[in-house]
């Protein structure tokens, strides 16, 4: 059973990439990653995730499982990918060398629980490195072919805003078809060109936290002309891969810089 | 291939109890419910669904399995409860004779995308009875003992209103821990019992579409005293059987009425 506290003493000063801004984490005696089945009064975290240099996240699990044995066979990693938080399945974790993947379910709410989860994670951990995350995300386009990978520069609320106000990443409530449809196109207008639901708070968060994001998405359809998915899954699987062959080479290019 | 414009037109009014508000539904010749997976251009929805008079809904996948499985023992059905909705992992749905068993995942935009989906199915299946919804889940009590059940009888937002507007069913973000606690206590002086993150919008959702909706969630730990989960796997896997236990038992009893 790790003492975090004396550890935490102990270790003061050498975890500086990271900022939790709340300072209860310090004061912990232990804590129990509920929605990630992990507690350091049970795991070891800095034995099983000091290494990690990569986050990398995305809607679903199955997705990450995949990309998770994808980036461990490219970066030539003997050990399994097993999902280190099979015990729950609100969320399921892997790890590949360096890179930590995690899936973050649906919406703001669902990816804000596992980035909290994450972050803590890596503070306990206390990763030596500055640490990158990346979301790997589908998405709807605007103006764009579908199958077309966006790499947002910025990301902003429905009101337009690049600020993350919990609860204002979506303006679609109440909206008829007409009114969605002019938003889409007034989105398009001032630089949108694709749409999802968590880059905003993952952003924030890495902000808030000090490491570095990304956002890679691939589009599954033009929402200037539908809001219906309606290619074969054998295309949409191919689509899914793209940001993930992207972020593999910014990770192989990193580590080689070492 | 079924035509759902020829459908419609030819049942029109033969599916009273639902209320799909959004007209558009009625003009559509296909649907591609894509966060289950389901199409009516590949499944015939009447003939898998017409029959649904219950829908359980509840956040993890494994635990609506278990559920389904639990259900169709009990319901004495011999068809095995498969994951409908297997060709994607975003939500798990499962059949068990007339309940249809779904998981939500996390937060009001998980579980709105789902709620949507399973209204248009059942639309789609021009299910005859009027259809009774459950989210059976988990949460954090107040002033309650870890175990308990409840039952709401109000689902209220941060600000205390007993509405759903979008991204107002929590209030904590920016929060300190005192001012936290300090709402934590009002909700409890208000009368507020349980929080969690999904009944307000699945209520709302309930009665925009004019069906039944039950709350029936379990606490897992009292938020006046804590807010880490500290309880043996086995304890709260038992717990998490209670809302279920009731649920069957309210199923029962409607299904014995025929």
């Amino acid at each position: 059973m790790e003492n975090i506290n004396e550890d935490i003493l102990k270790l003061k000063g050498e975890a500086p990439h990271l900022e939790i801004k709340n300072d209860l984490i310090r004061n912990m005696t232990s804590d129990n990653l509920y929605h990630l089945a992990l507690s350091t009064r049970t795991h070891n975290f800095k034995e099983m995730f000091q290494d990690i240099k990569f986050v990398c996240v995305g809607g679903s699990s199955k997705r990450m499982e995949k990309f998770a044995q994808f980036i461990a066979s490219e970066l030539g990693i003997k050990t399994p990918c097993i999902n280190l938080a099979s015990e729950t399945d609100r969320y399921a974790l892997f790890k590949a060398g360096p890179v930590l993947i995690a899936s973050h379910g649906i919406g703001t709410p669902s990816i804000s629980i596992v980035m909290h989860e994450i972050l803590k994670l890596l503070y306990h951990a206390r990763c030596q490195d500055k640490v990158t995350f990346f979301r790997l995300g589908t998405c709807g386009g605007l103006g764009l072919k579908p199958g077309t990978v966006v790499i947002s520069d910025t990301a902003v609320d429905g009101l337009f805003r690049e600020k993350y106000e919990a609860r204002l990443d979506g303006a679609f409530c109440g909206y008829t078809q007409d009114q969605k449809m002019a938003f889409l196109i007034e989105a398009y207008k001032k630089g949108v060109r694709n749409i999802e639901m968590e880059s905003l708070c993952f952003l924030a968060m890495c902000h808030q936290a000090n490491v570095k994001g990304a956002v890679i998405c691939v589009t599954l359809l033009d929402r200037l002309k539908s809001d219906q998915i309606s290619e074969t899954k054998t295309t949409l699987k191919e689509w899914e891969e793209r940001p993930a062959k992207i972020a593999l080479r910014y990770i192989k290019s990193e580590l080689s810089k070492n």
